[in-house]
């Protein structure tokens, strides 16, 4: 029996990559699309792409229309999700794909969102220690950010491994698609083609304590994070260039042994052999992660570098499969890892 | 039992391509994969996207390498289709993504390739009028070109209805994945972003006698076609422009009306609503073919647009698609009208 | 003495880049600038590129701020401009680079625009037959269409050498600066990147009327258009590709010998060597037209394309090399052929 | 008396930017223009953007023909240029746009590049201590590489201040042209449309030493440099994010005043106001370099990102510049602070 899953937020990014992967997923059947102030549209006219759904209407988004599903998965604006939730009742799969329900602290929530905290879910991300079991079987799911995701799989294993000292640099680019559909000058075509730009210099980026938050916990001590994000000019696509300054006595060899083990079983997280290096291209719609890791020794620091696809892996492929560990289906069903390239 | 298929040219774009859907396809189980300069070389060195076959060897393109499979693809330059299919025997489905076997007249062939005709075989575009019929059931199979494809779709239903005067003119924007993966200076990165260019005006194009082919039998006479492709800056898609003269009579609605009836059954061709045009980014990655048709009633002419990703419906879509109906598959078996978009 | 320039509307990408040449213009002073919701912010933060102007603050768009300059630039939308024009007095420069006075027919101006017509001015196209006399001592200009100065240069010496039958088919492709500043989804860069998209199609673009008007002088009779835009994934440049079929007793050599004719004295407009095609990254910030012709013998048509940098020939320096001509100063003053690429 | 300036190696990127620049210096005369495989060829069907010089042919790269110039560019691949400048005689401005004459150990020369150091020439980033007196009257300048252009530039204020510990991490974006025009597979604009990728991670890229260099010298002491390079999907332009450890007592203000000291006077350095961040963008085909800082007070950094365009400022640009300061002419002549955006 198909598991029945609403999308509340159909008209975004996150919402239309949602829809393609369960348009893909041989397990699910899509229920209720909702949207905002395209409520009352033909999907065909908002999501060209995804043609089988073009005669779908998206409703509006309230408790109502969501009700009456297996899964409910949000890409609401963030602040939205727990008023949400809560009318769906206990034993409906909640999915969130907004940032409401990821940080612990919600000191941090606080200073980052400046509005109460709504709680904490268990967080889609299973390749991290421990991630996978509190999923099994959840009813709430936070999915994780699109950098974090990139910057936690390429860096976890060395603080898991104890290789590194707990201070991290990151410099990640993304694609547009990161920054929603909302149109706004900054994000119009003729600005970013053809121009690199920074943004959310020095700490501001609201990405930055969920990073914190995942490697300290491999690190079993607060590691200290600069994380400078900058858009780059393709549509989609993060790649993640993260160093730490490395412990005493590591090499070569044990980086890229502590990174072997962290991932020799996992589906989506392909570490690269030795000497190749990840590009966004080659991840395109695909929920894989492409890695590799490198010891400079003539400074002393280890280099990670990811590159994930910002809104499948980064967005509504890690959603799927948390929803795949939730439910019990086999974690890969309706992923893929072979990307769309040239 | 799956379908075992070989791939000789597995290195360049179109090979790629035609693996990403076969990987995705449940009935084929992919064999033997060959390359020229890259033979011997992994995969995952050439075709990094592809990350399940990444251990993969490519092999010479020998018969010997190729024999024992139930579907030889061919991705090969013009002119080496034919030796290879010899020695492959009658039983073999053998399916060529080249030209070689496209033309029905020799003279065309001679003209506009310098070689001596290798042959006619089933033309694998299964939307055209009599070509469903031909491939079933076919052990030799010819790929259309990926312009051809775009433009014979777009004008075809016109000329076959009596609505179009016999001379078409046809301006089309190229993805440069079309121009193949060999590395000349005029499709470098810095070369083409930002830069639109034509190549091959004034009816150079060897496509050009495969349209004039395919609208001449819809039309039932000759018809002359003026083709100037474009290069764009962007890895895959074409939209082509096409437009003729309107027969006496042709209104608006019967133009609109021999659209609808010419595609209503069929799975990858979509007509848009009126009033909607078609976007080379809701086809990226999907077999669908998106499309428009008007009438200009100042100008007297009837104008078809038309949306195709030139690897997919254009080249290794449109292969597999012949492949279904060839082995008595459901046509649409491991292909998708989802495009990957944004 | 400096000539005095003022620029209402410099906010947007056209007045952007007309303070880009007139910075450069060795004979104008830069005096007030003007915007409307960006009025009273420095211009470093809305023309970040401008360097030398970055803290100039934009006054409100208002008669008196534009009062004591010897040249005035509009750069508003369409329907402001005779109101601002008319409080200028007589003697001043008007430069309107909007569409209010462009067209000759008011008839035109109500059926595309839906508005009384202002009235026409002087055209800023002086390669046309006629227009560079009718600009001297001229103290009204309206600055032509960017479509319309790139198909018209393009085909008008055909029809002014009597050679081609009066319908003309163009497509051409636009890069998204031409569909300005102003935020709408489709124009973000996660739609446009990757992705060509017609629009405007069937005759319902307002240049379509420009282009008539300027071919049917040329040719002396009413020459039908059929006028594609498309939209292309780069951010400046347009690529116009026009034909028309050939008169009887038309040849190659014909056509050419018309076009180094029409262009032999012309500083901005280049007819490439035969065989060598137009990119519009060779025209990236340059006030030139590259452009090539073909006669089609196949087909009996003539086939011309013309790049030009839509924001320079095709809006700025247009309206730049215009107002050179009214004042008497040499026509390339402060304007370059020169592109910036790759 | 015009400046007479040859040019070795006109057919590649940053001599065909150079002849850009030179056309547009009111004090040089282009003399003889050189190259390798495209000797005999019209600049035009090489650098069709450079109108101006279209009919120019490009003569073999030899002394002789070299000779009887005052200024000599050269852009060569490395290890060529001493032999060359040896024949020039010492009385020619010779000024090398290649790597061979910018180190001063040559141990890190031969580390590097494998091949015996040529020797250390002044060198042409005016704005670092000392360059700029030692540029007047030079008559050999090595032009300093694209990547530590930016990179010295951003960080060179806060180790002269000595602000920063010795251990910077950058990761640096750079359009493609910095990888020059030799046609390769990777570089190709199907491959780099829509992707980032990292490339001589882990201390490999042979720029390090040279930034090295420069930052010791500012710091007085050995600065650790781990520098990541990435290649983005764009023509032109570097954006270097570039970070250190803040010494004891740094704050933002004796940050910011560091910076607004060491660039007050400089004439192509811009420290945008506080909260704006540079995009490459506005520097595209401009001599500046638009940079921001800022003191990351959680994590104890200071983030220095400076965009430049690489062919301008990072090459072409800067060897003017110093032609310039060595001829003893204005500093900024024939150079521009203006972006040609968007």
């Amino acid at each position: 029996m198909a598991v029945r899953a609403a999308v509340a937020g159909a008209s975004g990014y996150a919402g239309g990559e949602l829809l393609r992967l369960l348009l893909a997923h041989p397990e699910t059947e899509i229920g209720t699309l909702t949207g905002h102030t395209n409520a009352g549209q033909r999907l065909g006219a908002i999501q060209p792409h995804l043609l089988p759904l073009a005669d779908r209407v998206l409703a509006e988004t309230t408790p109502e229309a969501l009700a009456g599903h297996d899964v409910v998965f949000l890409a609401l604006p963030h602040g939205q999700s727990a008023a949400v939730a809560e009318r769906l009742g206990p034993d409906v799969l909640v999915i969130d794909m907004g940032a409401d329900f990821r940080l612990k602290d919600p000191a941090d929530w606080e200073t980052f969102y400046g509005s109460p905290h709504a709680g904490t879910w268990p967080y889609g991300l299973p390749e991290l220690p421990g991630a996978r079991a509190a999923l099994e079987g959840a009813k709430r799911i936070a999915v994780p950010g699109c950098y974090p995701t990139a910057v936690s799989l390429a860096l976890y294993p060395a603080y898991a491994a104890g290789l590194a000292a707990p201070e991290a640099v990151i410099v990640a680019a993304s694609g547009t698609s990161g920054a929603g559909k909302a149109p706004k000058p900054h994000l119009l075509g003729s600005e970013v083609m053809g121009s690199m730009s920074p943004y959310g210099v020095g700490g501001g980026h609201r990405h930055t304590p969920e990073m914190i938050q995942n490697l300290s916990a491999a690190a079993g001590e607060r590691v200290a994070v600069s994380f400078t994000p900058t858009l780059a000019p393709m549509p989609r696509g993060i790649l993640a260039t993260c160093s730490a300054a490395a412990a005493d006595g590591v090499t070569a060899d044990s980086v890229r042994a502590a990174y072997e083990k962290a991932y020799a079983d996992e589906p989506f997280v392909h570490l690269l052999p030795e000497g190749r290096w990840p590009a966004t291209a080659s991840v395109h719609g695909s929920n894989a992660v492409q890695l590799q890791v490198a010891y400079d020794a003539a400074v002393g620091r280890i280099i990670a570098i990811s590159a994930i696809d910002n809104l499948t892996k980064g967005t509504a492929g890690g959603a799927v499969q948390s929803m795949n560990i939730a439910l019990g289906l086999p974690e890969t069903t309706g992923l893929s890892t072979i990307g769309v390239a040239p």
